[in-house]
């Protein structure tokens, strides 16, 4: 019953699949003179081959196989090698797949520089030696506080979380570590103890334990605190059984089941390989380890109006009275955000009738599948999309129900939750949304805390902090060639025509093309007109451009300032909207490394526009920020829910079409009363 | 299975029943000193009984009838009565019922004046006059343009739509009258023809055809158009039959039956009298035939967090080359917006299984029944309340799925719909949400509208408007006393304690209590505090003040500047957030007669804080204006769609309990994967 058809060509844009990975990871460890270990447990010092990711075929050549039956582009993997070794970090384009020929080193090509070994993401056999550095040098020594301030015994241990930035400047990889209860929801557990490591050395025995703080007093050694300890010359926590407030465990007996929703005559999607059929929409789509969720090739009636919607970056920013979360600054696409795309739940992350679509990631882990970790259904929003009834004259009632597809993955990062939705309505419009869930990050409550946040359970504060999302909205409005255009409106005294004695302030259209770069870099905080527009010199029926108009959901904070060191590697997050020459080179906001080396970020946003190009009849990018301030409150407790915590893109098409084109829905209804 | 019960009580807020409508307009009607007719065609120089609504009664006995158990308040009503043989308009508190035996005149102390003849509405009887004076002095001498221009014959009239305000200045009734074509969407149909008719005297055979408008240029009278266009000296319009391009009629035939919701187990809410149990929730409600869909006594397991929510106003101002739509600003309450809460259609306006309720009510019209005209439904939103994946050291999975309760109308005014929702979610938030859909209103294309808007269809432009619409927020936080709070943040240099040579930029919270009306009327185009909370001095488990958030989602144009006449009429439109000691006689931030005496409007909200009262420990009132800049574009035809185009006000608890309620509900799911 679907009324397009399926497109093979889309596999163009799908991640690899599980026999691709172990392809391209074989082709690596026959190069022996690279010396690459895949072994979990590889150390710091040893080389890890980290991560193998779809590699991107150049636009150019897709849309020559897409639209004028080019050549298919060769299929290739994107590797990620880090060289403990030899102290740096390096990227290698591999192809063809299936079975890989060459490997290109692209690090200097990408990122303009060499990459520092300390910029890498700490790796699961990083995080085993800190693991076994806490209890050697840390846990073993402190077993009296441990035990009378925690509770710690051999059934009871504590567990950790890390705050990043690892430092201050370029080069740093100190961290500090905090230990919550061993509970449900432990984010929400600190004990008042954190510990600050020095892990910047590869060889681990160098560590060292730079730091300690115990209930908002500094230590700089195990030594001193457990000296200060038994001369009785700290304020002592002492242990007592917590609630288990951080439980999302039911509290109460199932009364009766909600609202449910069924598909009566089938549903009216269809996924094919990573291709999606709705109604009048197609797309391919793919979920990056990095960037997470994205879509591609997006058509409506089976015109192009999206080469690329995409999820490129999660930031938040914390503020603190103490501990090592004074500076945190988390940039979750460096950990992986599709990474984290775990199953989903039916019936309560989606649809119980969605469907489910299994995905792998080669990240630090080579390929496990991830059992249900996209779903797709079309969901019936309980409001109309549009309806009139007429009492004037005609008595007619005209209308139809707003039924839209939704295209969702859900990535725990730690503590938080992203809900990430796509959601394509029979209107045209498509819609990028975030929403935040899961569980707050904490800290433990100390004199001056308050001026940070509110207190949410019994030592526990709330901290202050922003959410800034990163979205990469490449529409590709009637072709390639496009323009940005913005729309608002001023009053000007007007003279009426009938009595011209008679002035009247009368709203008036204003039109304007920003042309370069920085003129389209709208920054929050600035005045911004109401309605951006990425348009064609092609017109519609009533000679009006063509455009899709970017309407954005945000309740943001306020950015860094710029002239604070870590800023650039954040730097999309100044502006609202900003606009872009297309370019392959530039594919994402952000990047594996900006988390840990945000002083030299591999990718400052800001310089994609700092050439300031002409963005006049050129393939054009809008890079668009949404977010939220987030002050926690009691309610937050024990998870953040998603109602008004979010935010988003609408893209709408605005004279795209000649009229609206769900009046061709075969939802329509239409009667006139007798 | 319902928690909670049905109370009676909540009947002092219900709406008149049918027979109490007749009960007071029976006892008016035996006031003969008073001279009223109820005839519908009541003549402008007739008394007329225009509306009888529901008095609401003192804020002050209600709480003491339901909290104190106090006397019950007496049942009255509001009588407006348009005094056409006396030259004023006089409203009167008529009780008390079932037995009415006294009327009040409350003129003066409702509105501190007189309220003129002028400033009424028009009734169907005044419009029946002007369609006779449409016949008489204008179509029956233009019948030759008619019939060339437009088509008119004896099969083929033309309809009519007015703008407004009615003139320029107090006292003025002249009004621009466009013509449609007799088709489905005719404010899409324009000829390009409108006539000004002064209909200010009582005396209907005293009103003038003071100017005509024929294919943009203006004519003094019928006499000189005719003369004009049989000397050829126009630009005539030749008629020609015109796609039916304003029809809702389905174009393609049902393929298959999109998701329909339903109740496995039943309904999970109850609607008893005006009275509705959900989950923790439970509230009354009623539909003013002026102001539209409101809600009171709205409580949170037993405990009140609100008094009132309640739509207040809808504006919309046009931007135009020609013609009477320059000036034109509606004000819709004036005209009634609960009056056209029209029959609601299963399964596109609400749910196929919602609750329907009927309603009555009298204005102008004595109390008809509009059927089904409210729905109340749960709705499963698609999506996860809250959620968490564990995967760090804890393996596990909570969350629960989004049902929320759905309460709403429709009002179709004239072109437009709008959709108005107030949403139960299951955390305690309450959501006031409006849509717009419908058909834009538009006009004839002529030299120069480009300046004001996009064309739409042939000869049809799209002008420019605002959409503003204002709600009243009468929250109770913890009791009546309460004060107002705003919360946002900042950035302070700041030590890091552990190496404090260096500093970083720390976000710091930054509360604030406003504590007057002058304070806390927060101007749009101003800098706004991210949080606004309606606190009280109770506070919850961890010492923070319990509150209610206001968080307004709004994309609102910019507001008339001050300095036009007309801007009092609707200056509530000036404020995001006003906030105002509670006070009976300021029920309303508009009123009926906003409308048509725009220049001295019998409600100005602005004077409401002009007393700039304090605002601390006092019953608060947040009054909340939302809305969209609306710059229509081709998928506005046949009629714009709600996606994108809405706002509203979230009510989020803030420390208002010790935890987030919905971790209580029986929905919530747990389980740790095997
Ligand atoms: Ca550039
Ligand atoms: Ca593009
Ligand atoms: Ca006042
Ligand atoms: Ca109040
Ligand atoms: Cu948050
Ligand atoms: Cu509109």
């Amino acid at each position: 019953k679907l009324r397009g058809e399926h497109d093979e060509r889309s596999l163009v844009f799908a991640d690899l699949t599980r026999e691709e990975y172990w392809q391209v990871q074989q082709y690596m460890l026959k190069q022996k003179d690279l010396d690459i270990s895949t072994r979990q447990l590889t150390k710091p010092s040893e080389n890890f081959l980290f991560l193998i990711d779809l590699h991107l075929p150049k636009k150019a050549d897709v849309l020559n196989y897409l639209d004028a039956k080019g050549a298919k582009p060769a299929r290739e993997a994107t590797v990620v090698v880090f060289y403990g070794a030899k102290g740096y970090v390096r990227e290698y384009v591999v192809g063809p797949l299936p079975n890989p020929t060459y490997h290109h080193d692209v690090t200097k090509q990408r990122y303009n520089a060499d990459l520092p070994i300390t910029a890498r993401l700490v790796t699961i056999g990083e995080y085993a030696l800190l693991f076994e550095l806490f209890e050697t040098k840390v846990f073993s020594k402190l077993q009296k506080i441990l035990k009378e301030s925690f509770g710690v015994n051999e059934k009871r241990t504590l567990n950790a979380f890390e705050q990043m930035p690892r430092g201050v400047r370029s080069g740093d990889r100190k961290t500090w570590i905090s230990f919550f209860r061993d509970m449900d929801g432990m984010y929400i557990h600190l004990v008042g103890f954190e510990v600050l490591i020095n892990h910047q050395h590869l060889n681990a025995s160098l560590w060292t334990v730079d730091r300690l703080m115990y209930n908002g007093k500094y230590y700089n050694s195990v030594e001193e605190l457990q000296q200060a300890y038994d001369t009785s010359s700290v304020n002592k926590i002492v242990y007592k059984e917590t609630p288990d407030y951080g439980s999302l465990k039911p509290r109460t007996k199932p009364l009766q089941i909600g609202p449910q929703q069924y598909y009566a005559e089938g549903k009216r999607y269809s996924v094919q390989n990573n291709h999606v059929l709705y109604l009048d929409w197609s797309f391919a789509f793919g979920l990056s380890a990095l960037t997470g969720m994205r879509v591609f090739d997006v058509r409506f009636k089976g015109e192009r109006v999206a080469y690329e919607l995409s999820v490129q970056e999660a930031m938040s920013m914390y503020g603190s009275a103490t501990l090592g979360m004074i500076i945190t600054k988390f940039l979750d696409s460096s950990i992986g955000i599709g990474r984290f795309a775990h199953e989903l739940t039916r019936g309560v992350d989606c649809l119980d009738k969605a469907t489910y679509v299994d995905t792998y990631r080669y990240s630090d882990i080579p390929a496990p599948r991830f059992q249900n970790s996209i779903c797709i259904f079309e969901h019936n929003m309980g409001q109309p999309l549009r309806r009139h009834f007429a009492d004037f004259f005609h008595h007619s009632y005209g209308g139809m129900v707003n039924s839209a597809l939704v295209f969702r993955t859900v990535t725990a990062i730690g503590n938080y939750d992203y809900l990430w939705d796509f959601i394509f309505y029979q209107s045209g419009s498509v819609e990028a949304k975030v929403h935040a869930t899961g569980y707050i990050t904490s800290s433990y409550l100390v004199a001056g805390s308050l001026k940070h946040g509110h207190q949410v359970a019994e030592n526990v504060l709330g901290n202050i902090h922003t959410h800034f999302i990163s979205f990469k909205v490449d529409l590709d409005v009637a072709g390639v060639k496009n323009m940005f255009q913005t729309k608002d409106m001023e009053y000007v005294n007007t003279s009426l025509p009938w009595m011209p004695e008679h002035f009247s302030m009368v709203p008036q259209l204003v039109e304007k093309q920003l042309k370069t770069e920085q003129e389209a870099a709208l920054r929050y905080g600035t005045k911004i007109p109401r309605y951006l527009h990425i348009a064609s010199k092609a017109t519609n029926r009533w000679k009006h451009n063509r455009s899709y108009r970017l309407q954005v959901y945000s309740f943001s904070g306020d950015h860094l300032p710029e002239s604070e060191a870590e800023e650039r590697s954040m730097s999309w997050a100044r502006y609202k909207v900003a606009i872009t020459k297309h370019k392959d080179s530039e594919q994402t906001s952000s990047s594996l490394y900006n988390q840990n080396d945000m002083w030299t970020p591999a990718v400052d946003f800001s310089k994609y526009i700092e050439d300031n190009e002409s963005i006049e009849n050129e393939d054009l990018v809008a890079w668009v920020t949404a977010g939220f301030l987030h002050i926690p409150h009691a309610e937050d407790i024990p998870n953040t829910v998603t109602v008004g915590n979010g935010g988003g893109v609408l893209l709408r098409p605005h004279n795209f079409f000649n009229e609206d084109p769900s009046i061709h829905s075969a939802d329509s209804a239409f009667f006139r009363p007798g």
